[in-house]
């Protein structure tokens, strides 16, 4: 069964609980898509998913990327699929008008990638950059580069790679060793070898233009040494450029999707941004890439929970404890999905699905109001919560795709573990999501060390109370997300005062920091969901029991969580204070 | 870097925290099986496992089990490692002398199965199911059938199957079809078909000894219409049997077992114990193959912790906060293995690894004394030790054998999710140990609904307070281990009242209760590690750093399950007091 995107459910969270439609007109760009266009444009969206995408994924998997002195061979399908897609016009959907792009609000490109990872990971991955790429060009490029390669780039005439990793600089960027020489003639020669590029080489596209974070010479040691410079595959005279696949890796999953091992040798480039300023240039696009991998992570795990919960409705073993004998008729054993260890792992992996993609959502809308909104103090706001969400979002969406999917394979007994039932390639697929756009314990990270201490978690108390004025106390569900949300803003001052005595502290907690900012701000989007929700409404019956699963078994983790990182913060007091007392005593 | 076993771990949880040696020379057939000999056998099962498994456990995955014309060809080398290991008389450890065996303890074999599933998990799987068939027909087999085959399988000369599972009948066996027709002979005619059989057909032995579960004419249905009959590959005459393998199942891992769809077409067979009594014959093997697979577990866990130790050891990025200048030298960056989030992954597995082989090793000790006490009061009590731990390690243990190897994965960052590290390879291989010999929801249902509340809990209390008393109030760490079993007493206690309101609670709270029993245990293990840990142990600074880790980021989990437990029952309690509240009014 091929992944089937299910635009109702996705127009419930975005009209209902989300408001979207009257907070995107308000917007001048989006003046005129209302409702209407909205749904109009998911409904396209949803079927080119279903019919066009989902089919292929299969093979991806099973044949994958083949090399060949030099060349990547795509799976079967996938270039007519690309083609396809660009004369859709679906990789320019967010891309302004002026530069051959739609001018779509990014909350409707958002939903358009989670659909794209859920029916077809691999894929996915080939488009997945060209939105970062065009955002690098469009706000650092010189006019001569925007010309040469804004629109090819916007339209997905061409695609394009971020070359960043070197084998011995992984999360360490600053140790960077390709080098890049300027030329009498303003370009630039570069040399060097990068690794795990994704669509460094392939057939999809006649060019692809490659972002390389790359050292002038002469350039500091560390970050502030980096600089990021434009090498395309085809140089504008057409002659093939100095840069060439050497091997693409074999990988858990994601076959679909060639991850490169790229040689640059004296290849000609262009300086994208100011020398110097290549980290910088680079993350102009990091908090849309990083809530793209969200998504990737949320389009996988509704992939998996879909084929579970087609599974459990089917397939028949043993009596369920508590089934309604009239749905038994006259079979010899219940619905698994009657089993009570097997609802559990639909509704709670429900629970994760909804409760995430309400909260990715309102980041990309967050993204929509922080371009254009007319008032500054709103766009303040809306950059405040991307900056502060989206590692959040990033982690916990991926850490559940892969365990969530891991769950639901759980449902299939031992038919999930082989390859037939397609529910492992999930589980294969969705752990690299945990690694790449920077690894999950590095999002912790630079939650709580880089974005909330270093205010003293004003930014983030900030963040939390325009949550909480979007409440209403006088619902039991709503005082209990207010009572977590003043929790969370207390702890954030906890662990800042311990951090003065223990600096090392923060990077001990960080995970678990992250984890109570995700359920606090699931608790958040579920008594948001239960407020909006009809019995009449499309996929209530199913929200219910997720809402159910996730007060029962998600939610005990926030306490568990708080615990820990207050006991950490308490040790460092205790051990603060016996310190003092001996200073005292001496 | 294959995996290398380390003896002298091993040796200190058996010789200093559970006192082995002292115990299996008090019964009787292990009299002369002292330290020294235990500690021969240790050392060379560690050579050849690291110098025969090992080694070749990376090719059983890429090139895999092939199939061909209904033969299987193993992997390359395969075949030469498994005559070595019948050579070594490796297969026989634990079988009587009498039937050609060396009689050693099972808990000899139980390190010498973890560090083979370790070492190479696909060609351990081929001798994996050779004790089961051994028991299982010296318990319940003819004399014709003891003195045709018991010998054979002991010395793992031929290998055996256990065919259970068809395609509509999984988890619930009551559904099976396969068909067994008595001849004038004494002999059976079975027809059908069965899927994932483990090794249904290789090319490590001449014979192949299928134990396959079947349905005699008039039988009635469900379980108790089940018959075990014996269908060897080779007939007594030589000739070939009418068994078949048609095809092998493509898997997520585990490519060096090969999972075989097995045919039957009229084969011969003879009968295994009494006809509908087939259940049973397999079940006098029960806890010493889900034991196994619990060692699976926590040998696939310490072959990637062993991976994954070895590469932060080497690996630099970046300062890591906290780490002594003085170990960085003029290098750029710090170890990954100084990196908080990293010491923390490393750590917690550790607690994992050696909590749970204390408890595995201490259950296959209980197997010994439940076979050979003296005393049949010390005999029923490790039973009742094996008959309620045994479904607790095989599910936490294999639950934390894919999930702590993921977390070990994530070490290596993007270099985790290529296959050249090998670190994937046991995620993909580690998986299907959630699966089989009864999913690990089975295990949690297994556990509580089967085996806990029967009797109102009573055996588990007296396992509890059998571990009380191996405790020493005055220790801080042991008083905290006596609170939390007395929790664990109420809980069972808690459960079983509610159960009466609501019949189904256990089934939707038996994987939380399983989890507690076993963080429960866990606790007790590392207080007596602790107990008798000296600084002058082997691998004793690993320890004190597990230890902690167990403490600060394990043990946290207990609270949370409990209250999810507590929550469910007092749900019920609270709408049964409204019941009665409202009995009263009307």
């Amino acid at each position: 069964m091929d992944y089937q995107p299910r635009p109702d459910d996705v127009r419930f969270l975005l009209n209902a609980v989300l408001d979207a439609p009257a907070r995107l007109q308000a917007l001048a760009p989006f003046a005129e898509v209302d409702e209407a266009l909205q749904s109009q444009v998911l409904e396209e969206a949803a079927r080119f998913v279903g019919e066009v995408v989902a089919p292929i994924n299969r093979e991806g998997d099973e044949v994958g990327c083949r090399f060949d002195k030099g060349e990547v061979i795509s799976p079967p399908g996938f270039s007519d699929a690309y083609q396809a897609f660009v004369d859709g016009g679906w990789p320019a959907l967010s891309a302004a008008t002026e530069d051959g792009g739609q001018g779509l609000p990014s909350v409707l490109e958002a939903v358009l990638y989670q659909w794209l990872s859920a029916a077809n990971h691999g894929l996915t991955m080939a488009p997945g950059l060209l939105h970062g790429a065009y955002a690098c060009i469009k706000h650092h490029g010189s006019d001569e580069l925007k010309n040469r390669y804004l629109q090819k780039i916007a339209t997905g005439e061409w695609l394009a790679t971020m070359c960043l990793t070197e084998a011995h600089a992984g999360s360490d960027l600053g140790q960077v060793r390709t080098r890049a020489v300027p030329q009498a003639d303003g370009s630039f020669r570069v040399s060097g070898s990068k690794i795990f590029i994704s669509g460094g080489e392939h057939d999809l596209t006649p060019n692809i233009v490659h972002l390389v974070l790359c050292r002038l010479p002469d350039a500091p040691a560390g970050p502030k040494g980096l600089s990021l410079v434009l090498v395309p595959k085809l140089l504008p005279d057409g002659a093939r450029n100095a840069v060439h696949c050497e091997r693409i890796e074999e990988k858990m999953g994601l076959h679909g999707s060639p991850t490169c091992s790229m040689r640059f040798d004296n290849a000609t480039g262009w300086l994208v941004g100011e020398s110097g300023r290549g980290l910088a240039a680079m993350f102009v696009m990091m908090n849309s890439a990083r809530l793209h991998v969200a998504l990737q992570g949320i389009g996988l795990l509704d992939a998996a929970w879909q084929k579970a919960d087609a599974y459990a409705a089917e397939r028949r073993q043993m009596r369920a404890p508590g089934a309604v004998p009239a749905s038994r008729g006259a079979e010899p054993a219940d619905l698994i999905a009657e089993h009570p260890a097997i609802r559990r792992i639909l509704d709670t992996q429900r629970a994760w699905i909804d409760g995430a993609r309400t909260l990715a959502y309102r980041s990309a809308l967050m993204l929509d109001v922080a371009a254009h909104d007319a008032e500054s103090k709103a766009r303040e706001r809306a950059q405040r919560w991307c900056s502060l969400v989206t590692p959040v979002l990033k982690a916990a969406c991926t850490h559940q795709a892969f365990h969530g999917a891991s769950e639901c394979l759980q449902v299939f007994g031992g038919h999930g573990y082989v390859r037939e039932w397609g529910i492992e390639q999930i589980v294969r697929d969705a752990r690299v999501t945990m690694i790449y756009e920077g690894t999950n314990e590095i999002q912790a990270i630079d939650l709580l060390v880089r974005k909330v201490l270093p205010d003293g978690g004003a930014a983030m108390s900030a963040v939390l109370l325009d949550l909480r004025d979007t409440l209403d106390a006088s619902r039991e569900a709503d005082a209990d997300v207010q009572r977590r949300l003043a929790q969370l803003r207390y702890l954030g001052t906890t662990i800042a005062m311990s951090a003065h005595a223990n600096p090392v502290l923060p990077y001990e907690v960080a995970d678990d920091y992250l984890r109570v900012v995700m359920l606090t701000m699931m608790a958040w989007a579920w008594a948001r969901i239960e407020a909006t929700d009809e019995s009449t409404s499309a996929g209530h019956t199913g929200r219910v029991r997720a809402a159910a699963a996730f007060r029962r078994w998600v939610l005990p983790e926030f306490e568990m969580r708080l615990g820990i990182v207050k006991r950490a913060c308490e040790g460092i007091a205790l051990s603060h204070a016996a310190a003092a007392a001996e200073g005292v005593a001496r």
